[in-house]
């Protein structure tokens, strides 16, 4: 068997059955394999940000990598923003990189690139495969490398020839590597914190912030009056009722700076110390106080359901149920506004939902108005590279097996960047209801040139303003294949939704705000 | 000043007049500055990878860098895909990419990415600036990379705090690098080599394929009999009345190897020895007799004008005119074809047009229709990223002033990396014609696959075929404000490009093929 079918082979084996692709010309061999060998699902995106974004989004909802297969240099390039978004959500993705032929290399053929060189910048894992013999060998590597716990960037590239050449072999997988044991002593540290003082914060991040860990939170915070907030840099939030009313970290330096002013100890839980999403003239990178003292109950690479539960246990805190959040909130009728919205998504949104968050600046207090909402999750955008609400929406939609409607809040400014998302729904008949917020301007940035103590002038507004011409979503949506309609009251848009939330197909909202 | 308003004037004081942006957070400063220092046109992209092939088209007509802006490195990430295009083309570009503030980055916060590492990738020079008062000069020399001949990626990373921070001093202009001198023997070698033998080639790229270089082959050909072929890797060529009937190298291995058979000796002019783009089994990289010689007459990085000039003054080559190609073709009636369409082009297309080609498998043979049309310029995607057949559009009408009419052969599956170029044409009302070839497929790839030996199974035409569902070219042009049309016959198809060449908008053909 060539390299390719053992690849294909191992991949199946190890357990990955979904490839998202855009392939070109040195792929071709994979993708003859792909052809032959049955049992690998294959979707194609226009685009190679939204082909890594929609393995970001699968992970987020599945749970274990897809695979992607990108085209050699320039096409991984293309894909790299939304690998930088799935690093920064730790999600496992094994990326697969076509490449020139080894022996093509040295002449230095238009498409030569330093593939491996871009890849490192995006991956944990990065190998160019040498030979058909040692591809499936690699591929069993890669599958590890991405599952490794919570998941990671494991970029495997395949040279043109050792795709074709024979001699392949099928890798023999595995077991997935488990998370990192539990620091000694760590337990022990946050639970004599937790019972000596009373400004203690949990900062919780990764799998922390799903159901099971916040149960936990949940009883030690009622055992010892501790707070608990999110990390703002959290990829996917479990949310609505039976879950915590937990808010993240504030976006804003002066909110977030704020909202952590009341806490002289913070106990992390597979979270990072809160800094700032960039520096500011006149303030800190940092948002907690100076004084403030971390204790780290777990990072990233070790379990903090292992970790909470431990620490309830130490501390003996009773079994406590989350109090139900009171009565679900009514549509809004009217003109839109982001509460109105948000309620209106809490109204109407079906049990087990799948919010995909991209709406920037006018979803930032969304949450305070769908604790209320049945239970559902909630997806941001870890790594603030704009162009991933819409891909990510997409992959959670086939992660979660077409079965739970996804609803993508997506700003207009940062739809753009990734907008061939919507044919990929269209093919796949994905139940995903996208919301475009259009306000024809990058209103964050707008916002951010304030902060540099001027208004924008004309050049700055040729830069900020996406109002001339004004885009057309309806048009656009159509023109891939997604029905969809306008918005100007938060009545039609209601309507819309509700509408699209019956049906097994995608729909594009466009809201005027 | 702080740093920013002293890169402004920096670049002002170079001759940089033009910035293709797409900003983010980190670089309001330097919009701030943009705003407040009059002088710089900015021309905004919705998505990097436009901003950077606007850039690209820009200098390839106007033969002058312009500066991009670029977010911290995902943005710029985004936009590899034609800087590597750029890279290839030896367009010149003052590639600016704004980072976090230097204090800020240990912080790792969520943007926070390898920028100069990717910047490597397809940069001749990268530098990070570390304080306002080195940002000028920084600059200056940015510039100076950019415009070495004949022309590089010159990557300027900008840290927020360099550009917000005072003490910034206007960098004082250096010289554009010249060409480098010829080499001491290199024109006696080849005018031996030519007078010598009958099986010679003079394989030409870069501005040897510009009129002045072609008129100068033209006379060493009628005084040799040495044949000229231009290179498959060219950006730009100038053709129609009054330039030679030059062809490229073709693109097939097949038919290159046919092509170069003749050939025993190869004067290379700012050529490199044709290789196949892809390697192939059982296939040879190069496209060239194994037993050919190659002689280098200028290297890219030489003037070929300069050693065109010399070589015929030593052959005492006579003064040549190139031959009136006959008459110009009709308009072609009825059902598409690539020759009709061809001959067409030849003859509606507005004296001086520029082709902005990437119509990929369909216009392989255009030329040999086009001879005969006015004289025109052509550019071709030279680094084989697809996606930069609109964003070169959108950037040569800029570099053209907006005072030619450009016209975009552009394959349906390329457009869609891109798309958001259209959207640029409408803010700035570019005379752009585009003629979106609309076969539904990613038609090269299924050619390609048909060289693995099988024909394409429902896995592999799910990830080659673009008809599920049918992009629908007019409505995404009418989304991004774009007047368009669909053509189903050459008829219709000539009708509006008659038409649309006389406004000054641009317009989009949707032709069914």
């Amino acid at each position: 068997m060539n390299g390719a079918k053992s690849l294909v082979q191992t991949l199946l084996a190890a357990g990955i059955d979904t490839c998202f692709a855009n392939p070109g010309t040195s792929e071709m061999h994979f993708v003859a394999a792909l052809d032959q060998v049955p049992g690998m699902k294959c979707v194609l995106g226009l685009q190679e940000n939204v082909v890594t974004g929609m393995a970001d989004g699968y992970y987020r909802m599945a749970r274990k990598p897809a695979c992607t297969l990108l085209h050699c240099a320039p096409g991984l390039a293309n894909g790299m923003g939304n690998l930088h978004n799935a690093r920064r959500a730790r999600s496992g993705i094994v990326n697969i990189v076509g490449d020139q032929a080894i022996y093509h290399r040295p002449f230095d053929a238009p498409l030569t690139g330093d593939t491996a060189g871009m890849a490192q910048t995006v991956s944990a894992w990065v190998r160019t495969s040498n030979s058909a013999e040692e591809l499936g060998r690699d591929a069993v590597e890669a599958v590890r490398a991405a599952s490794t716990y919570p998941g990671q960037i494991a970029t495997l590239i395949l040279p043109a020839d050792v795709s074709w050449q024979e001699g392949g072999q099928v890798g023999t997988p595995m077991a997935a590597a488990r998370p990192s044991p539990l620091d000694p002593g760590a337990v022990d540290r946050a639970a004599k914190i937790l019972r000596d003082r009373d400004d203690v914060l949990l900062l919780m991040a990764g799998p922390a912030v799903l159901a099971e860990g916040q149960k936990l939170a949940w009883r030690i915070a009622q055992a010892t009056g501790a707070k608990v907030m999110a990390s703002y840099v959290t990829s996917h939030l479990a949310r609505g009722q039976g879950r915590m009313p937990l808010e993240r970290v504030p976006y804003s330096m002066e909110a977030a700076i704020q909202a952590l002013k009341p806490f002289g100890h913070i106990i992390l839980v597979n979270a990072a110390p809160p800094v700032g999403f960039f520096g500011y003239p006149d303030m800190p990178s940092v948002q907690h106080r100076s004084d403030a003292v971390f204790h780290t109950l777990s990072r990233p690479d070790q379990d903090p359901v292992e970790a909470l539960a431990a620490l309830a246990h130490t501390l003996g805190a009773p079994e406590a149920c989350i109090p139900n959040p009171g009565p679900r909130p009514e549509a809004v009728r009217g003109t839109p506004s982001p509460e109105g919205l948000a309620q209106t998504l809490a109204a109407l949104m079906p049990e087990n939902s799948i919010i995909s968050d991209e709406s920037i600046s006018y979803g930032r207090g969304f949450y305070k108005f769908t604790h209320a909402a049945p239970a559902h999750d909630w997806l941001h955008l870890a790594g603030g590279a704009i162009g991933d609400g819409m891909p990510v929406a997409t992959g959670a939609a086939l992660g979660a097996g077409k079965q739970r409607r996804v609803i993508n809040l997506q700003a207009d400014g940062s739809a753009m960047y990734s907008l061939q998302s919507l044919w990929t729904q269209a093919r796949e008949q994905l139940p995903v209801t996208t919301i475009i917020l259009n306000n024809s301007k990058y209103n964050i940035l707008i916002g951010e040139y304030a902060n540099v103590g001027a208004t924008p002038g004309d050049t700055a507004m040729s830069m900020l303003d996406l109002g001339n011409p004004s885009l057309d979503w309806v048009r656009l949506a159509n023109g891939m294949g997604v029905e969809a309609a306008r918005a100007t009251t938060l009545d039609t848009c209601a309507d819309l939704m509700a509408s699209s939330f019956g049906r097994p197909a995608p729909f594009l909202i466009e809201l005027m705000i």
